[in-house]
């Protein structure tokens, strides 16, 4: 078995939902043999830029030349395309609109092709589920050994997403939370990167809308149950959360929520 | 590997059920080759209808020789039987309460046992658990290549499923929601056969509860955001939706309500 | 195919979380022909004695040598240790916080390991993320045939988890629920053995909270809907359950609930 047989899903269909399953029946009829495994269905419905984030952090982890197919497509059944790209050692099948654009921030794709192929798409196409119709079975041929360039059309570029970069100016980094997991920790879009400089003690302050603490921590266990605390999650990204609590739930904090570090 | 080591699970056990997982479990301890494959569990509490749509929806999606097993079981550790059909290529066990009815309302079923051979379940048989201690050996010995005769008795028919059917008369068609799938779009009994000879411009009007639009569409995309659309779906059934938004959230409709198209 | 490449996934990170589909990476990474099976990502939040129920009940219908991965991880980052174990014919990575101590209040482990071994783990360890840093890669290479004495240095046992014991005193037991499931019936501490000498008939009063019923059945379809009944559960456990609806919703009972049978 190659990895080339290896397929991951990314929908925004919700956990259960039998639109997902008929994916699945759909790549296993054409490649019985393919392994699926799910990345999440529990992007929110038509979130392109929460799509955009779950792809660009969890698909590194995956061998090479895994097959990830992403339908986040709240433009299904215009003319927005539907595209093949080839980013790092991995794949991808998506709406063009931005959900592959985190990943191709982090390295150039080196292929990219327009899917306009319809004779190796399901031979009935609906007008409203293209992952089921289109995505479904490319990324079934593709496993099964049909070259990219077979797909379709090449293309120069990806669309692009309206990322909102955190600023540094100074002794001061203004960002936003971008996400907020399921544990209610606040994710944000300042990287350990840009924290390059920051001091990590009390003489850094960090503010939430009107919520602040100081600090940059290591672990959730640094702090009382109950305190709010700031550190470098798991992703890289600097993260809010309530030692044992659902920090966005008893905050009332949603992704968008304005986040400053002041030292 | 052949397809008939594939076996989906459909239940009302709620997405991440250890259930499920014991399940899958008894399944893999009688054959560890066994490929399993969530339909959905997300179908509500014991309601046979939601799991007879979900399995006639998707099912079809899947390769010949399918062993799909489906538990929505309010009757367990009854009188009721728990039944393999084979209805055109594919397989199926699950008790015979409805959940098989779509199914074979679209195909006669070729062959029905009802499994009455307790020395093919698990030894020790709870009274409220048969998905576990019936259904999945059952499927597992089926996938290792046991003969559907020799689950247990023949029988002639299932039990019926109280299907609301739409009605069609003149210029007019009465059905009721069926569903509301992940996204709030409201899923009708009404088919693209029955809508033969209606048009699809302005001079159509469908109701829904007291909310009303005019015209079939194609794409959720043809309305600006907020408008309520109708629409034909992927499953080829008429469905009401807010662009961009969740219908049945917004407007209140939950399975059951009234839809009726005049023009 | 041998059933040590089963690898099964316990975590209480909700279904659908991106968070899991890393860990699944990680060890598909390094064993392309892992089999992975989600037990269930439902455990709430940093609830140890939850995610230990899931463990000890589910965890007897896999296969010999499958290796289970729980990850409900408060202490992450901090001092306390992670561990594999042998209990039965199973094997187990978790912290060692409690998690697999229904598990071997069942049995006796045979062997307990500390991981210690940085070089089996990811190169590149986060503080907060354990599960994807340290034990799916352990997981994956002890499917691949590494040997448990390579994982690290043998412990002499587990740390405890404080279970709540249910107390039979003459014709009485006092117990609590300690588990609600996706029905909503209330799952007890007090079990099958415990029973044994008590009556079944209407003799035996079995109250929650300020709810009382009588009797203890055999399946729910012996009492009329909306009917509180007390019956023996699929997994060897006293529940109540209002037949044909949620319990815990309709009697607002929730984990922790007294739950006492007298006769």
């Amino acid at each position: 078995m190659t990895a080339a047989t290896l397929i991951t899903l990314t929908t925004d269909f919700g956990e259960g939902s039998r639109y997902v399953a008929a994916m699945k029946g759909v790549i296993l009829s054409i490649n019985p043999a393919a392994r699926i495994i799910d990345l999440s269905h529990s992007v929110p419905a038509q979130c392109i830029l929460r799509g955009a984030i779950a792809l660009a952090e969890t698909a590194p982890y995956f061998p090479a030349e895994t097959i990830h197919v992403a339908v986040v497509d709240p433009g299904v059944g215009t003319a927005r395309r539907i595209v093949y790209a080839r980013i790092g050692t991995q794949q991808f099948i998506a709406p063009d609109n931005g959900l592959l654009a985190r990943l191709a921030a982090n390295a150039t794709p080196s292929k990219i092709i327009c899917l306009d192929r319809p004779e190796i798409w399901l031979p009935r196409l609906s007008n409203t589920f293209h992952g089921r119709d289109i995505m479904a079975p490319v990324a079934a041929r593709l496993s099964l050994g049909l070259s990219p360039d077979e797909l379709g059309s090449p293309l120069d570029s990806l669309v692009p997403l309206a990322w909102p970069e955190a600023e540094k100016v100074a002794n001061r980094i203004s960002g936003e939370v971008v996400e907020v997991d399921s544990f209610g920790n606040l994710i944000t879009n300042i990287t350990r990167e840009m924290l390059a400089g920051a001091p990590t003690d009390e003489s850094v302050t960090i503010t939430c809308d009107e919520h602040a603490t100081q600090g940059i921590f290591k672990n959730y266990s640094e702090q009382p149950a109950m305190t709010l605390i700031a550190l470098v999650g798991s992703g890289g990204s600097l993260e809010l959360a309530i030692v044992e609590e659902n920090a966005s739930a008893m905050l009332g904090v949603r992704a968008g929520a304005p986040v400053v570090i002041t030292w």
